[in-house]
């Protein structure tokens, strides 16, 4: 059976793993779960993932699986080449925690459900909520680059000179960046490799523009 | 040389790999950022971890770690025994998933720079941030509840009969309520296992109010 990807156009969680099955040569239909329309709480979404969010994947026969780390993390396990870790523990745990910076520490606070919050609980308007999403994706990319700019182990890409998890989440945070028209002016390591990211068909063909559905061009 | 945790008693983040390495029977000296005066923001500290966040692990004579469920995965691979993870991808999936939920979509949305942005920035009064925090932790534990309630992998604790990172991330999240005094009347499968947990004396001697500096009881 194919396996099949719910994500979304504009999600950059469901970006993650639409480059990760790229990357590693999975042949995946995608199954568009509308964010803005708000399909995600429907019923029938719910019985594939319960907390009514993206991405799912459902492969290898099993129940879909949910939340976008461990998604990768799975396809890491079960399709290890061409790899997405590196092979020391210690270099792992470098990768793992420059991907979380993105991926728990700022993309979280940026999604649809928080951005609704603010806006209807805490009556932020579109500007102080634009501000907000500016401030946390640039928080985690300058972290990122403080340890691009000071660890030799930083390569053609975050670790090394081949794509890893640290680039698929540092290439989506960039995406990121667009959506919300930020400055990236004083992160030129991460902005350095993004364009590498870039030069690779698996990053471009799943960036969000170039996804069914999406706009032709950004709105800022 | 003894491991070093840098840490602080109501870090939460903290209290994740301080039960992990308890429960890997692994002695770390505790090192205390005192979060509140913003020591993390200190040159010192920036040193250790430029994202200025707690917990940095100092472990194998090697650069510190950061990023906590990076630092949990470094200490599965590097000291096997006894697992917190399944020993099979899907499960190992699920685990990483459950443990996601809180480490990705909750706890980062409650952290001190969170709260003193809506303070600081939004000018949202301490009501509003109490009932903020209360609505993303308690989201986060109704999404575990689904998957605990719906799937047969669900045991004494999140996932079979032994505790494994998920049990870790529900547990410190459970804290969490403590700290925001959160309503967890309609997550009863999360507080069995939270119960399950807290039998366990590296849970017990974990929590944040066990640890030097914490207060005798929280005021709510």
């Amino acid at each position: 059976m194919t396996p099949k990807l719910f994500g979304f156009w504009r999600s950059l969680a469901t970006c993650r793993v639409r480059v990760a099955l790229a990357l590693k040569g999975i042949k995946a239909e995608e199954v568009s779960i509308n964010l803005m329309q708000g399909q995600q709480h429907g019923a029938e979404y719910r019985a594939v993932n319960p907390q009514s969010l993206v991405p799912a994947l459902v492969i290898d026969n099993g129940p879909p699986l949910f939340q976008s780390m461990a998604i990768l993390e799975y396809l890491e396990e079960t399709h290890p080449q061409p790899p997405l870790l590196p092979p020391d523990p210690r270099g792992r745990a470098r990768v793992r925690g420059l991907a979380q910076i993105v991926a728990a520490d700022s993309h979280p606070l940026i999604v649809p459900r928080i951005r609704t919050y603010l806006e209807k609980e805490l009556h932020v308007d579109e500007a102080g909520r634009t501000r907000w999403a500016q401030h946390w994706i640039l928080e985690a990319l300058k972290a990122i680059e403080a340890h691009l700019v000071g660890e030799p182990e930083t390569g053609r890409f975050c670790h090394g000179d081949t794509p890893t998890l640290a680039d698929i989440c540092l290439a989506t945070q960039v995406f990121g960046t667009q959506f919300f028209n930020c400055d990236t002016s004083g992160v030129p390591a991460v902005m350095r490799i993004f364009g590498e990211c870039m030069k690779i068909e698996a990053f471009d063909r799943a960036q969000p523009l170039k996804q069914p559905g999406a706009p032709k061009e950004l709105k800022h």
